[in-house]
């Protein structure tokens, strides 16, 4: 029975390029692609890629070399996540949203050899590459790494002027041979993707996909948020985070059509959804908030039901029962970069239909069973490794095993073997399984408030506080607490009120609220209003600073402690300059963030 | 980027048994089998096949053992399909339909180590054994060949007295240690499943499926065929054909309902697709007649649609337009054992709608597209090896590769090397590529007659000759001609007029109909009438008899030939004991087949 050996036939490694060339030869003619005036077909976007992949090869980028790219949702940076792979290169999508010293630091750290830029971000690239620059004239005798070479992406609307070296990312693409004979992959384990992480410690962590992972999660993430075939999916979630959760080959698998989007504005979204009649859309719950506060001028009717994945905290009843008579049928996820995005899924069972639609939105925000390609998903007492009981109850910590999980962290042994504990991935969040198997995540392990013995998940004390008519934004952290040990302390950014004032909400109205809707134990024992919390380069909320303050609080009590707030004119996209998460141990794109 | 190894936590063999695992912890309390008065939940499912498993390692089955089952798509065969596996074991699933001196040819040359026989099955069985007793004593000194332990399997309705031997399937599972720990997949590639082909030249060939191919083919039908979560499945493919086409994994995947059949009569067919709300189901096109000619007091009406994957010969737009208004919609497939079951799926495009019913039949009745899984698909010149023109027109030989072929023949090194050429699985069968992309397939590439330079594919003659009201069954064959070298030939099995008889339809009439709707070097020089055509054990055609037939017409063309009839009394599946095809190099389990 053994004497079978693989040959050519039958083995063939698994990765996300066959998406593509089958869909050239299978969906040759439908449209791959759309931006604004831009059309490809899929006979299109698959020799496009092949010939940036020869163009690259004759750059002499050769296998396992990092290609970097700083771009928003365009089709370059669609196409990329083929071309790169294709010349046996591996892709490096950096956050947009982070700072020049950042992008520098992860110039170095992959040894990226081509770095393309989209001319919207060349002021930032410049910035990035004179830091690096400045390290690497430091350093040229004991540095490995070499300059990378600059490409920058120019489009239709981008001024004269913005230039960064000689190259353009469309003369690439003309210049490379159409017949160029590209490698076939060798070996499904190969690295495909590598993305750096923005909540680390004090280097940015850099996550590495194979193309068995990325292959295998993209088939997964397809089954379970039942996409069909030709969807018509709009890029509202950044490419940048987990390869735009797989749906970036998703797309190719699916032969469906995807619409580019530059900025993600709630006119752009609106008019995109009705013009190309979109049927998909990741995002994170910021977005919700977006579509819904739209001026009455920029909202379109959608004639046909959109379905939106996505991750983060848990959407309130209110805000779904909004979504979804606007026509967005929202499903929820839980994820990380280490998962190569979504992990858990909250399928939807027909029988919950039937459920008044308060307990089928707390149904909805549960995150959900594990997609396919993950062979075991698990809530453990990690000193025991013991599950925890399905009770909806038990907290453990969840662990996640099979093909969709990384290869571990580029150039991080360290950070690797203790992300990977007795054959599990550690996420670093806690959840419980409810009975019918669905879990629900808590919180970050080490967001957990233990006050009297009491766990108190701050997650679950933030989506009550959301449900409060004026708080905009909520984070809850543990302070002293003499007796009980901790106790929590809410953070909030309030809503203002028809006079444009904010200061009518007070502590004690907000104390009363939870005292009606929580366990007295679970009670903030202290209430801090902020115009704005702070936040990571990707949005989330930095709960290490304001755990700090609230260490001081036992003895120094007096009011609002110089919470950091958004400076006047300061865009939400640049608040970078505030240092990263520091304990957190990985990146979470999905789950508990707020982008 | 080369330095991050395997570990368990990111690397774990694909094997459709995860499915199972993860359906008991996810979908728990969900109803997993429904067979008359009997229910199952997924966990119970699981934990029954576990035990199971647990017993065969009592048995002292150990990894790469053969277990074979001969028994109708019943619970027990359902649950074998992991607790075989589960321990370590391959399993073989048997055609029912075959006859005694084929089964134990196939006990013997699968070395089997337990037989599992359904009681209604007991009779064959016993035959088999008793043949393969006699070959045992034979070669009792040099044979490897061990007699396998014997398993009935008892149902409700089972007389008493047929045992055979002491063990009885039940008592197995409930004997199975519930805790005993099965040894977990250490290698994909290792076997899961040995199905034999029917068609070959002497003794079936054993087409061996890997824990890999199993598990991604199970992910690419779903997709294929857009399989949404809580599938209500009703059993009416044969799970014994390429495993159910997988679909006995993939109800598992997506956590829906296998609804067993142990007959497949018109009244037990409408009767459980009322009763359970059936949402999804295979067949072979000839259940399509069963349904359609059930009679009144056993017609149900179906009141929400069921969607229906089927491979085999193009059925007719008048058909599928039946078939549709009493609520069934198919896809149309194509495949074979060695691909794991449908290899290529008519993926349904929304702008088809807008077409003529006749149109959007000839697009149904196209094979399609290849499924995910399916690394390349291609029609080539096998002598050149060069892809035919996508001009709907060039025919060519079509090959597959992927991960869903076969590890290779069982035992037989000789086929296997045949069937694999220049990395290519060659399926026998040719075809053409329609601008498109999608697949149409002509024909077997050894029933292609060719008449004075011209190709004419035996089945696109024989899809007219089925669309004549009165034309029940139809092959066309080659017959030696002096100018042309050969011309067709037809052979026809008519419905009954009014009056009941069939000798109102002429030569002349169909020569007649047939110029009207065929070329003229198409229409086939000579008509043969008969009551019912040869098949093989599987209900296919044989057309390498009436090949033979043929060959004789030139010198004597006297009519009506002795074809080989229905005997009194004799049932559809009982006429095992014509040879199987000669020259059929695989088993068409779809395309080209009338089961």
């Amino acid at each position: 029975m053994d004497l079978l050996p693989k040959c050519n036939a039958n083995y063939v490694p698994l990765t996300p390029l066959t998406f593509l060339k089958r869909a050239a030869e299978v969906y040759a003619n439908r449209t791959s692609v759309i931006y604004e005036g831009t059309r490809f077909t899929w006979w299109q976007t698959y020799h496009r890629s092949r010939r940036l992949a020869a163009s690259l090869r004759s750059l002499n980028i050769v296998k396992n070399n990092v290609v970097s790219v700083l771009a928003p949702n365009i089709p370059a940076m669609y196409e990329m996540h083929f071309a790169v792979p294709m010349a046996g290169a591996v892709l490096n999508t950096i956050n947009t949203r982070l700072d020049a010293k950042t992008i520098a630091t992860i110039l170095r750290h992959s040894e990226a050899k081509v770095f393309f830029v989209d001319y919207q971000f060349v002021p930032l690239a410049r910035e990035a590459l004179r830091l690096l620059m400045g390290d690497h004239s430091r350093e040229c005798v004991s540095s490995e790494t070499s300059f990378p070479l600059v490409i920058v992406i120019d489009d239709i609307d981008s001024p004269t002027g913005v230039r960064l070296g000689e190259l353009e990312y469309e003369q690439l693409v003309h210049k490379g041979h159409p017949n160029y004979v590209l490698d076939d992959i060798q070996d499904e384990w190969d690295p495909i993707a590598l993305n750096y992480t923005s909540g680390t410690t004090s280097e940015p962590k850099g996550v590495v996909y194979s193309h068995r992972g990325a292959y295998l999660s993209t088939l997964s993430l397809i089954l379970g948020w039942e996409m069909g075939s030709e969807p018509v999916y709009l890029w509202t979630l950044p490419m940048f985070h987990c390869n735009g959760w797989t749906f970036t080959w998703g797309i190719a698998a699916r032969g469906g059509t995807n619409v580019c989007l530059r900025n993600t504005t709630s006119h752009d979204i609106y008019r995109n959804i009705s013009l190309h009649k979109v049927t998909h859309m990741c995002c994170a719950p910021i977005v919700f908030n977006i579509l819904l506060e739209a001026k009455p001028h920029k909202l379109i009717q959608i004639t046909s039901p959109v379905q939106v994945l996505t991750g983060g905290a848990p959407p309130p009843a209110s805000l779904l029962e909004k979504m979804e008579q606007r026509g967005f049928h929202v499903t929820h996820a839980y994820g990380l970069t280490e998962a190569t995005g979504p992990a858990l899924v909250c399928e939807w069972q027909d029988k919950w239909n039937q459920l008044p639609r308060d307990d089928q939105a707390k149904l909805k925000s549960r995150q959900g069973i594990s997609i396919l390609t993950l062979a075991d998903v698990d809530a453990k007492d990690l000193k025991t490794m013991n599950s925890v009981p399905r009770d909806g109850k038990t907290m453990g910590e969840i662990v996640l095993r099979g093909s969709s999980i990384m290869k571990g962290y580029f150039k991080d042994p360290n950070a690797t073997s203790k992300a990977f504990k007795n054959g599990w991935f550690v996420t670093g969040d806690v959840g419980v399984i409810h009975p019918d198997g669905y879990m629900e995540i808590k919180d970050r392990s080490k967001d957990v408030i233990i006050s009297g013995g009491e766990n108190i998940s701050s997650v679950e004390l933030e989506s009550v506080l959301y449900r409060h008519p004026r708080v905009l934004e909520a984070a809850v952290v543990a302070m002293p607490h003499p007796l009980w040990g901790e106790s929590p302390c809410a953070f909030l950014a309030v809503k203002k009120n028809a006079n444009g004032n904010t200061d009518d909400v007070k502590e004690s109205d907000i104390i009363a609220y939870c005292r009606k809707n929580l366990p007295h134990f679970m009670v903030p024992k202290k209430v801090e209003f902020s115009t704005e919390l702070p936040k990571t380069a990707t949005g989330k909320i930095q709960k290490f600073q304001l755990r700090a303050l609230a260490q001081t609080f036992e003895v120094s009590n007096r009011g609002n402690q110089n919470l950091p707030s958004k400076k006047a004119g300061q865009s939400d996209q640049v608040n970078t300059n505030i240092p990263t998460y520091v304990g957190q141990p990985h990146e979470h794109v999905l789950a508990l963030s707020r982008l």
